[in-house]
């Protein structure tokens, strides 16, 4: 993309609502705009991670076997009485009456409805195990909206649903579940880590939240320091292996993590004294399994092998897309803006022409700029007439990993100059030694 | 993806409520299933379709350099009553109240949002010209929804809002809005018919629609038979040139062709008698120059290269995303179920195994399954235990345009079928070539 044929509307000034550098940073790269309270438009550089991070998300349930479908943000009311919660709710859900009076409201979450379509259409084990998700914008009408997406009440989450005819099988689904959000967060750069959670609305008693670090996180958290060393890695992983799941598992959970809400300062004092960690943390997903609460009330059967009709086993797992931005941000930026891991950057590198009109340097950022799409990346050229120090503020502000610097007296030379963004290390090399550098980063972050 | 790992709960009846044969063949084909009147859920295969028809969209826009944003689903009314279109839109439009009282509304279109994220953010012509757009979800809160999501209640719209400096680069937006949308339907197989239109509530004189010829379209439709043979074929366009622009419009709008609400049953006697037809039509799409309707009532003003401020040239831009799938399913079926055009199948070819089990049919279907995926392929591999009238039934109703059934009497001669769901035409050839010739008709349909 050409900087002067796109939009981003970049603020100098920090924005006096904001109160945390996520949103801060947000407002002032040109990503989101607020039009009410807690309801904001995606302007195009945020729409951008937005999809990254969707895609994300996608990839990694596809590879274990979910399957993506999407429902309607409307839901009738009648559906959340069969569960009984459309009385339990309170006041975060979105009550809406139509023009006929009926009463509907816009969905916080989906236990009923994918039930509702569960048991229009399975009856027997042999269907099973059976995982649908959807990525679909929510509701909640919070009291407080704040923090930007981070507590907004229109937001983007990722919302799973397993159907299970064994408590066995629906366990290695939660398994499941917690593998492929690690590799997920992982993708994206983030180090989240499960905690023991407690269950709220949705029920159920096993549960696991994973929790960002980050100072501005709305809850408090104490673990083992081992815990936040684990990693994945580039490990395979076979989703129908219940051992290999099962093992992955017992080695993220094995450590003290949990939140204030689970908080148990006995059991915490057998933590080493120099690995006890107090702290805060950002909740980017939850995964619950509650076995056939919703499948009895709202009569979700099947049939097993041998011939009985049981109510089916389920589990619910959300992410929260919309709100990963800011903590993605929370963890990864310093005094000058962003910076975007290269999982989840909207554009792979910025290229900047120091001297916009020179027709050596026009020239050598147009080669720059279509060889890295010919190497299938997506460089953003800052191709305005304006100061180096603007652009260099510009991309630095929007948290773009990698800068080409090009410019008449490198040209000189032969070379332009590579800028890691993380780093602010530079190093001088040729034109099509910085594309085959960025290409070959970006080979490692598929 | 394997059947049976799948979620496709295709039905055998024919659904009461289905009154027309796109809504019939989505509901039996596991396609959508409704959750209240006018709203969907999408269902596996529904959702695939969904996503082809959005991704072409958003490529072909951004080829006409429109960059993609995303704007909420709810809007805070004030910005409604800047326009006056709180008060006019009437009970279409999904009015709510939120916990703290404030009066919301569910987005049926975005004008007033768009126009209030291009004041807080352009002031000069500079920034000129801007053609935002998104895909979101919309609700319009119909008395009489049907048709499935032909006249849903909650649907996915794309609509784009170019921003210009004067009336005649306000031309040009229109106009490559104009090929953009013929080029889009193209690709999705379709016919759509630009005709001249009533502006109805976006407010403008200069507006198209875009109509598929059906009988069970909305609209009567009068038009000169001679322009259903205009195609853009494979021409390139310039959409900076805004000659070549005006001459595709010019080429496809020189013919007559008026839906009821403009039809001028005079020139229609212009019309050679034996090219003059009266018909349905399906609107999939409009177009709108309103000029400074919204910039004025709103404020959203530039300044000139001569220094004047001036409200901003404004047209806005739709197509109905969801719409399309019962559009196309209207326009290509057959009484077995549907036939989707290869630019929007949900899986590029089925592979039926006709004897599940046998070991030497499971390896050759196991090899093209793959090999057709090593081509960048996505197949739908029928692997039930099931007849092979079921499976040619069901790969029939989903519609998917080739067919490649494997046995073990054709192994023996070294051979597979390859057959066209449009045709109904056979040919046996190897594995390898079935696999290489199903890569190359889709090598036309990128």
């Amino acid at each position: 993309m050409r900087l002067t044929r796109y939009f981003l509307p970049v603020l100098k000034e920090n924005p006096a609502e904001a109160q945390i550098v996520s949103h801060r940073y947000m407002l002032r790269a040109g990503m989101i705009k607020q039009q009410a309270a807690g309801i904001y438009s995606w302007l195009p550089l945020g729409l951008k991670v937005l999809r990254r991070i969707e895609q994300i998300v996608h990839e990694e349930q596809q590879k274990a076997g979910h399957i993506p479908l999407l429902m309607p943000t409307l839901q009738p009311a009648d559906l959340w009485r069969e569960s009984g919660r459309y009385d339990d709710y309170g006041q975060e859900m979105l009550r809406i009456r139509d023009r006929q009076d009926r009463e509907m409201l816009y969905g916080p979450t989906n236990e009923e409805m994918i039930t509702d379509i569960f048991r229009s259409h399975v009856t027997s084990y042999k269907e099973l195990p059976l995982t649908l998700y959807h990525i679909q914008w929510k509701f909640r009408d919070e009291m407080r909206p704040r923090f930007g997406v981070m507590r907004g009440r229109e937001f983007l989450m990722k919302d799973g649903y397993n159907f299970d005819v064994d408590k066995e099988s629906a366990i290695h689904a939660y398994n499941r579940h917690m593998v492929s959000y690690l590799r997920t967060y992982e993708r994206m750069g983030l180090t989240a880590i499960p905690m023991r959670a407690a269950s709220g609305p949705i029920g159920g008693d096993n549960t696991h939240e994973f929790l960002v670090l980050a100072s501005t996180g709305e809850s408090e958290v104490f673990y083992d320091e081992a815990v936040t060393t684990l990693r994945l890695g580039g490990i395979d992983i076979d989703y129908h292996d219940r051992e290999q799941v099962a093992g992955i598992v017992q080695k993220f959970t094995s450590f003290y993590a949990r939140t204030d809400e689970t908080h148990d300062p006995k059991a915490f004092e057998d933590v080493l004294e120099v690995h006890r960690k107090v702290g805060r943390g950002i909740e980017v997903g939850q995964i619950f399994y509650f076995g056939t609460k919703y499948s009895e009330s709202m009569g979700a059967t099947v049939t097993t092998a041998d011939g009985r009709k049981v109510p089916v086993e389920m589990g619910s797992h959300g992410i929260g897309v919309s709100r990963l931005l800011g903590a993605i941000i929370e963890a990864s930026h310093d005094d000058k803006g962003i910076i975007w891991p290269e999982g989840v950057t909207p554009f792979h590198a910025a290229i900047v022409n120091l001297k916009q009109g020179d027709s050596e340097a026009d020239a050598a950022c147009e080669a720059i700029y279509k060889g890295l799409q010919a190497r299938g990346l997506d460089p953003l050229y800052d191709d305005r007439d304006a100061r180096a120090g603007e652009k260099f503020a510009t991309t630095d502000l929007i948290g773009l990993p990698w800068r080409i610097t090009v410019g008449p007296r490198g040209l000189k030379n032969g070379v332009v100059e590579l800028t890691s963004r993380r780093t602010g290390e530079s190093e001088e090399m040729s034109p099509e030694a910085a594309i085959d550098r960025v290409a070959q980063i970006y080979a490692a972050h598929p």
